[in-house]
């Protein structure tokens, strides 16, 4: 073996290990944060870790006892197509975004009289994608992990008929492309903003 | 030079190289997330990339129109020290949260009544540090960056009285360590729970 092709195999070695290393370990360097098998979308995993958008609450109290989605609403986007809307403004082809139902716990802290979160009691997504749903208004399909007792969670969800979310709720009442960025500051300050929506960075406060 | 030195000198190169290609891009890496100058905490940046944990609301009309923090708070801890969370269980020296405070901006949706979020209109932050307030109970102090108005944020901020928030709030309500944990499901979930509380990993939903 030459010099030049010992240092090209150790090279190589040493560069396949690094490669190796630098291999997706939590969801942030996937290009895909969700899974359609046969169908049916699979629980997505780690939207705790990404993006974080705004949390409508709409309480039991206030719906008398019925709340649609009860009752505080945590809003996630996945990281990749955060980054995507910072620069382009635009959710990506495989976008998801998730919606996390957590119980109202308290309605009285030392900070005064509101809502506070209580527990986990559900979850709901929505994934805009031309490829899985070319017919849905928009490309935007809504699903429910949630089950009727909200004390479980579904492994996989079927897409919800497109007149139950999409036409009936998000075509009609959302500001930007079926999403109701209306109530997501952090989508409205980050729309096609680069670097300067990311908190903290502007001392004027506007959205 | 050897076979041998030629290999490790272009070993070590590359290795060099693909350090520098890790090197911090944005904040995800660093191992602090504030800085604090001649007793003046600087304004945090890019901490809706953070870990979000949870938000309370105390709108003003639940509280005579004079809510303590109007009105959603938006609380987000640093992604280091929520990795240390989720292993030990414990804030680390130099945690700092964030609570970002957002108006109500509608009372009615298509979702239903309830509280949905406006405009940003302050900002307070919480860090503890044995190094850098060694005598503040639990080591933890408090900053606000809000103006009177609430339209725009200070860039510097200084340590807030220890009675105003310390041991007039957080020593005597907070949960766990001085943060409110009961009000934030990300936090109980996460705690020393590894990556079994980073959202959709559990089929029985409980904190």
């Amino acid at each position: 073996m030459s010099i030049y092709k010992l240092v090209l195999s150790v090279t190589y070695g040493v560069f396949l290990g690094f490669i190796l290393q630098m291999t997706p370990v939590g969801n942030v360097y996937a290009e895909n944060f969700f899974n359609i098998k046969n169908g049916q979308l699979e629980r997505p995993t780690g939207y705790r870790e990404w993006i974080y958008v705004g949390t409508p609450v709409t309480p039991h109290d206030m719906n008398s006892g019925k709340a649609s989605f009860p009752e505080f609403h945590n809003v996630y986007i996945d990281p990749k197509s955060w980054a995507h809307w910072k620069k382009t403004g635009n959710f990506r082809e495989g976008a998801i975004l998730i919606k996390e139902l957590v119980s109202v716990g308290s309605k009285s802290a030392t900070s005064g009289k509101g809502y506070f979160m209580g527990n986990y009691q559900g979850l709901e997504s929505t994934i805009k994608s031309k490829k899985h749903f070319p017919k849905e208004p928009g490309n935007w399909a809504y699903y429910s992990f949630s089950t009727k007792d909200h004390k479980t969670l579904n492994k996989t969800a079927a897409m919800l008929p497109t007149a139950s979310c999409n036409t009936a709720c998000h075509q009609a009442g959302a500001a930007d492309d079926w999403v109701f960025t209306q109530y997501y500051p952090v989508l409205r300050a980050g729309k096609a903003a680069g670097e300067k929506g990311v908190g903290g960075k502007q001392t004027k406060l506007a959205n």
